[in-house]
C-alpha cells in the first residue's frame, strides 16, 4: 500500500470512527429521554417532562451536525462497497433517531395534561411497554456503536413483543373511555401515548435493519414481524 | 473540459434525471394512496381501501431500488457540492415518501373498521384536511420533478392550515366520544386517521426542506410554525 492511500485509509477509519461517536452520543440523549417521558407519566414529573421536550434541541443540532458530517465524508473521502454502506448508513439511523426524540417529547407533553387528572387505570401495562422499548434503544445503539449485527436482529426480533402489549393497552383504554366520560381525556392522550411508545419500537426496528444492512450488504433473511393489529380493533360498550 | 469529464457530467446528469423520475414515479403512487385512502372514509369504498394497502408493496421496493440507485451515483459519480447535496436529498425525500404511504395505508384500514358503525357525525373536516394535503402533496412532487424551492417554500406555509384542523377536530371528537359511548371506538379510528393525516402533512413539508436544502444549501429562513397543540388539549364532559 503506499504512503499516500494509507494515510488515506486512516483518515477514513478516522472519520468513521468520529461519525460512529456522534451517532452513539446522539443515541445517548434519545435514549435518556425516552426514559425521561417514561417518568415524567409515571411519576407525574412535570420537570421531567420539561427535560425531555429540551433535549429536542440538542438531538435536532446533533441530527444537523451528523447530516453535514456525513455529506463532507461522501465528497471528501468518496467511499466504496462496505464502506459506503456504513457512511448511508448513518444517515439513516440519525434520521431515525431523531425521530424517536420527537416521539419522546410528544410523550411528555401529554404527560403534562394526564397530571391534571385522576389516573383512570393502572399504569403497568404502559409502564412495561416503556421499560421493553429503552432496553431495545439501549441494546440497538450499543450495536450502533459496535456494528454488531447480530445484537441488530435480536432487536428487530423482539419488536413482536412491544406490539403485543400496544394491541392490549389500545383495547383496555377504549374499555375505560366506554366506562366514564370523564376518562376521554386522559384515556386519548393515553392512547397517543402508547402508540408513540409502538412508534419509538419501529424507529429502533428501523435502525436495526439499517445496521445488518450496512455489515451485511443485504437485507434481514426474514419477514418483518407485523405486530400492529389496532388499526382493525373494534370494541363496543356491554349493552 | 475535456472529452471524459464531458461524458462525466453527462452520464451524472443522466443519472440524476434517472433518479428525479424515480422519486417522482414513487411520489406519484403515494399521491395516488392518499388519494384512495380518503375517498376509502369519505365512501366507505373497501375496494380503495384495499388498493391503497396493496400499492404498499410497490413503494416498498421503489424506496429499495432508489436507495440502491442512490447508493450506486455516489460510487461510481462521486459527486460534489450541489450535485452531492441533490444525491442526498434524494435518499432523504424516499424515505419521507415511504412513510406517507404507510400513513395512508393505516388510514385505508381503519376505514374499513369505521364502515361497521354509523357516521358518528359530518367527516367534513376530515374531508377538507384530506382536500389540503392532497394538495400539498400533488404540489410537492412537482417541486421535486423541477428543484423548484419556491414551490416547496409555499407547501412548507401551508401546512398551519393542515395543523390548524386538525387541533378542530381532535377536540371535536373527543366531545362526539362523551355524548354517546358508542361513538368512542369509531371516534378513536377518526382520532388517529386525522393524526395520520397531520403527520403526511408533516412528512410533506420535511420534503419542503429537503429540497429548499438542496437547491439552496442553506435552510429555509424561517422557524418552522408548531402547529399541532393537541397533545396539550383538554377537553372535559358537561358538569
Amino acid at each position: 500500500m503506499s504512503e499516500q492511500s494509507e494515510h488515506f485509509v486512516k483518515s477514513f477509519d478516522q472519520d468513521l470512527k468520529k461519525l460512529t461517536d456522534m451517532l452513539v452520543r446522539m443515541g445517548g440523549i434519545v435514549e435518556n429521554q425516552v426514559a425521561l417521558a417514561a417518568e415524567a407519566i409515571m411519576d407525574r414529573n412535570a420537570d421531567a417532562a420539561t427535560r425531555t421536550v429540551e433535549e429536542d434541541v440538542k438531538v435536532d443540532a446533533l441530527e444537523r451536525e451528523i447530516e453535514q458530517f456525513v455529506i463532507r465524508m461522501l465528497a471528501l473521502r468518496q467511499p466504496m462497497a462496505a464502506d459506503l454502506r456504513l457512511v448511508v448508513a448513518a444517515l439513516k439511523a440519525t434520521g431515525d433517531l431523531e425521530r424517536i426524540g420527537d416521539y419522546a417529547a410528544n410523550v411528555a407533553k401529554r404527560s403534562i395534561v394526564l397530571a391534571q387528572f385522576p389516573a383512570p387505570y393502572s399504569l403497568g401495562g404502559l409502564a412495561h411497554m416503556a421499560t421493553l422499548v429503552q432496553a431495545q434503544l439501549k441494546t440497538i445503539i450499543d450495536a450502533l456503536g459496535s456494528a454488531d449485527s447480530e445484537k441488530a436482529v435480536e432487536v428487530w426480533r423482539s419488536d413482536r413483543a412491544v406490539d403485543d402489549i400496544y394491541n392490549t393497552i389500545f383495547r383496555e383504554l377504549i374499555t375505560y373511555m366506554m366506562e366514564d366520560p370523564r376518562n376521554i381525556t386522559p384515556c386519548t392522550h393515553l392512547l397517543f401515548i402508547a402508540k408513540n411508545l409502538e412508534r419509538i419500537g419501529d424507529h429502533t426496528t428501523n435502525i436495526a435493519e439499517t445496521i445488518y444492512y450496512a455489515v451485511k450488504g443485504e437485507v434481514i433473511p426474514d419477514v418483518r414481524p407485523k405486530g400492529d393489529t389496532s388499526a382493525y380493533a373494534v370494541v363496543r360498550p356491554r349493552e
